[in-house]
């Protein structure tokens, strides 16, 4: 769905060095840039500076705490440099003295940080209890209006001497990945202190280890916004380059996607080539990546944008929107090829020349689907008689344009709404687009429901059914954005009651879909009721967070034509729809192996549809849009 | 002062076609952009398609309403089309079955151009009385999320057929512009009953005769989008080319400022020059502007863009903050000058060996008043001991390596609040650069007085003394920005009850800027009392609406030396300061002849100082941000 921010995707790598002693800030970053990097990370103040803010005499040494901001140009220190705090700041250790002498260096560090206007400032997480260095953060981000970001450094796996903390020499870590959760709570651990803060992001440190698919995949849907890469993790191919295993490369294309930025940490150590050797290697990475495919390419500037589902039924498009949609280069080839199989099944070969079929095409908007019907009888070798009913006064000047010029008086314009139409004859078949990314969230059910007495006896409707899928999700990029739709006329947690449409990017999918809400046309049941309720359960491989559900849909259009954008079955090169998100207010924590449950129901009375929805497991959220109170879909 | 959009400033002048038939509209599209203008104008509806919305046979005709979206891609329709409304349509008519038919037709057209998605559509105001086709126009706005602008078309001057309407043929017309103020007022009351909707701006008609300079500027402070230029407007010069009256071309220069764009309306009628010809005249007009000078450049991209006052005493400025001012080219001179002077007025020509005078720089930030006070010593010839008196540590920093690098032992680096630093010797000669838009917005008088426990008993400071100005000011386009201020965390009207600088732009002064609040420096009074109480009056020569007051400041650094922002006295080049302005909440209409009164508070407590303000006259506002409720400044 058309509306919003601009294109993005950038093929280049973005690339940094760090560097853990710099004595002439303005040489080093020439150095830097000539070996090919974009930005460097260094140390702010010198070991030399290191002083007990507590005590004498270190406390009163005279002279300048570290060097000047002038030895680098304002706009160099906001674009090029990264800030590393000095590494023996300790704000959690046990020690009165190292931990207050360690929190006022920190405040003095980030302080520098802001004056300098740095893009950028790493904060390493060296184990998983860290309380006060994020009280100390969060007083920094709520003091000032700078817009620093703060790039938690935590390893992907758990360096060996803090693991043996956790594990000792006892029993094996705990199926699931029990072991591997480590790191990735020590950061959902900070990041919640910090309360989900957008300006904290990772920077995630690569060993020589990689943990499993599985527990990989969970990072996916943080914040990852560099990596660090030491020289060491380089294998030297036969020509002496250096080179990563596959995993790592695996890895790193994943991380590529999210437009991580790569840090190369150490000395350049494959006989002797300087580290422009490295760079050319993630350069070639970067460039080798499977090409986006179509719908990747259409997608993109989308990512993780928050859109509001349409509601074609109480607004009306606009042209251009018509304009997008029509652009599908799959989505009329498989209608047109339903009402062909349709007209062949209904029509006897004997009867081709008499026998004239009468297809209404129900919310016609401009016409591709009776562009789309008249190509389909014309490869049939069927007649037709079309009735093209649309309510949107602005598009039926489209269709009586097109009728006058093009299709003639075989189609009949209605300028008129579906359900209120009394049709001068019975249809054989019945062609409607009304789904939505969760399939009967634009009403599509009460709309043919409403026609469904234009249908006769034995009339086929194309769509014939549709079924809705949910999937729990892990993405604070979600949370957060949800977060952030807030409005001070509405209900204060009214943004976290609302579907979104969304091209889903940052995230991480905890299980697969599962089938939600089913419909049929037309309705067998002589009293239709749209109302459903069912409850979903999914079993979690690796611990995460959950943050929402993604929806998407299936429909049969008839016989075996489908369009689908389920994940497992997404028709190829399709796309109309990006999937729907139904966010949850607070964030559930949820354990390997445990079960996630949640109940949804749609709500349809005479003037409105909504949903409710609740997580029942691990542990009951509140219900959320009760009584629809965030969110409806009128009729 | 930094922080926000980027450069604007166009140079090429965007120029439209207006036509009133237009039977084929690639073709016309395709003609008007060949002879180099850059949108087209045309109604939406054919004459032919006028109908009886509330009556047969009419009503019920079959067939498209008007031409197909499909004569055009979206993005020519939504980047390339200007809207006209069908002329007939009069929603104000006193006969109902008129007013009936066009309240349904101008739905309609309203909705097919939302429908088209176009940038902007004309609605002409023929009269005076215009609140049908108000609301008809605000029920559109608040229906659905289109974009569309919607430019109002209102004559500079009221045609002469309804210009008898209102004068008939008795009294001349009231002093002071009663007679012009006609037109102004239909829009002003049109906007008034529009909210100030954002989306609703000006399309001016210009015609033969213009209003008085005084009528004039008051259009320069509304949202002026386009201006109609008839060809019957133009002059014919001696090589038989179309050109402009003086008077018409002052105009055009202004609105030319505004970024308007001019629509090209009627037939060529200069010897059979093509319409070119009339471009090439307005691009000659747009290049032979005078050229941008230092401060328009240097504000470029901040125009009317509300920035919050800096607040230095309770933040730590950044590094890049400081950079920027440094560079102001004027500031410096100036103050090297007053120092100078001075220096020379205390220490007699043959002291100059071995008095030794006592500089302190109070706020003395990264340094440059230090380096003003070094060259300003070099150049009389004296002799001087320096303390760079800061709070902020990280410039401590800056301050301490240029001490170590660059200064020696003749200045000392002192890491404290002014206020409360026991100085070790007494100062002949304090310098500080402590002021605010306002002047003493920043509080340097409570710094100045805080410290003055410093200064010698026969002591200078520079500044010696500064003075605030206020000037009343109409500018809808302020009014909006700050409207768009409103926070959900705050009190529902606190951006009322703040001030902002900002460059002032599209805004009407008006009448001259009067002196509001004075000090001087060393205090004269024993116990200072830096509450202030003034009220102000200005006569208003043309009928108005009040939005606020610009406020600015002068300082007498040192004799004659001095630095000025009321835009009366200027310090040439200058750009350190921006403007303030002091909003009301509620626009207050003024008419020709009458009196603007207001009041001011500055209300100075030991913890903060903030102000208050109200209009007195010629009606009461509400009085703004009691007991600093919205806005305080932090001692």
């Amino acid at each position: 769905m058309a509306a919003g921010p601009g294109a993005a995707g950038a093929a280049r790598v973005s690339s940094g060095r760090d560097l853990s002693c710099v004595p002439e800030v303005a040489g080093a970053l020439g150095a830097v840039a000539r070996q090919g990097f974009d930005f460097l990370c260094l140390p702010l103040f010198h070991p030399r500076h290191r002083r007990e803010f507590a005590a004498p005499p270190a406390r009163d040494r005279p002279g300048p705490q570290t060097r000047s901001d002038l030895v680098l140009a304002g706009r160099d220190w906001n674009t090029l440099i990264v800030g590393k705090l000095s590494p023996w700041i300790r704000p959690d250790s046990p020690l009165e003295h190292v931990r207050k002498n360690s929190q006022k260096a920190l405040r003095q560090e980030l302080d520098f940080g802001a004056y300098l206007g740095l893009a950028a400032h790493l904060v390493p997480l060296r184990g998983r209890h860290n309380p006060n260095l994020a009280r100390g953060l969060s007083a920094h981000l709520h003091s000032g209006h700078h817009a620093t970001q703060f790039w938690v450094q935590v390893p992907l796996v758990p360096p060996e001497d803090s693991r043996d903390d956790v594990i000792g020499n006892e029993a094996p870590p705990p199926p699931g990945g029990g072991d591997e959760e480590n790191t990735w709570e020590w950061w959902h651990n900070f990041r919640t202190l910090l309360d989900y803060n957008k300006r904290v992001a990772l920077a995630l440190e690569l060993g020589p280890d990689l943990p499993s698919p599985a527990a990989l995949a969970r990072w996916l849907g943080e914040p990852v916004r560099a990596a660090f890469l030491p020289t060491r993790l380089f294998l030297t191919n036969k020509k002496g380059f250096p080179v990563l295993a596959r995993g790592h490369q695996r890895l790193l294309g994943q991380l590529l996607k999210l437009d991580v930025q790569i840090i190369v940490q150490g000395a350049p150590r494959h006989g002797g080539r300087p580290l422009a050797a490295y760079l050319q290697y993630l350069e070639h990475l970067g460039q080798h990546r499977p090409p986006p495919s179509a719908y990747e390419l259409y997608a993109r500037g989308y990512e993780d944008y928050l859109q509001s589902p349409l509601q074609p039924l109480m607004d009306n498009l606009e042209s251009q929107t018509y304009e997008v949609f029509e652009k599908d280069p799959i989505k009329y080839c498989q209608y047109q090829q339903a009402i062909f199989k349709c007209l062949q099944d209904r029509v006897p070969e004997g009867e081709r020349e008499t026998n004239v079929q009468v297809v209404m095409v129900l919310g016609a908007g401009r016409g591709p689907l009776v562009s789309a019907a008249l190509r389909a009888a014309r490869q049939a070798g069927t007649r037709v008689r079309l009735y093209a009913v649309e309510k949107n006064p602005n598009a039926v000047v489209t269709l009586e344009n097109c009728q006058w010029e093009e299709w003639g008086s075989q189609v009949s314009v209605v300028s008129r709404d579906m359900r209120g139409w009394a049709a001068p004859e019975l249809a054989d078949l019945v062609v409607s687009e009304l789904l939505g990314s969760f399939g009967d969230n634009e009403l599509s059910p009460e709309c043919l429901d409403g026609a469904r007495g234009c249908l006769k006896e034995d009339g086929v409707s194309i769509p014939q059914s549709y079924t809705s899928f949910l999937a729990p999700v892990s993405s604070s990029k979600l949370y957060n954005e949800v977060r952030g739709c807030r409005e001070h006329d509405r209900h204060p947690e009214a943004q976290f009651e609302t579907p979104y449409v969304v091209r889903l990017h940052n995230f991480h999918q905890v299980a697969p879909p599962l089938p939600c809400f089913s419909f049929q046309h037309p309705n067998p049941d002589p009293c239709p009721d749209n109302s459903r309720y069912t409850e979903l359960s999914w079993r979690v491989q690796v611990g995460t967070v959950l943050h929402g559900f993604a929806g998407y849909f299936e429909t049969r259009l008839y016989g075996d034509v489908t369009l689908s954008i389920r994940p497992e079955t997404h028709s190829p090169g399709l796309f109309s729809w990006f999937p729907i998100f139904f966010p949850i207010k607070q964030p559930v924590p949820v354990r390997a192996g445990q079960e996630v449950s949640a109940a949804f129901w749609r709500v349809a009375t005479p003037s409105k549809v909504w949903y409710e929805w609740a997580v029942t497991a691990p542990a009951c959220s509140a219900l959320h849009n009760p009584t629809g109170r965030s969110y409806t879909i009128g009729l």
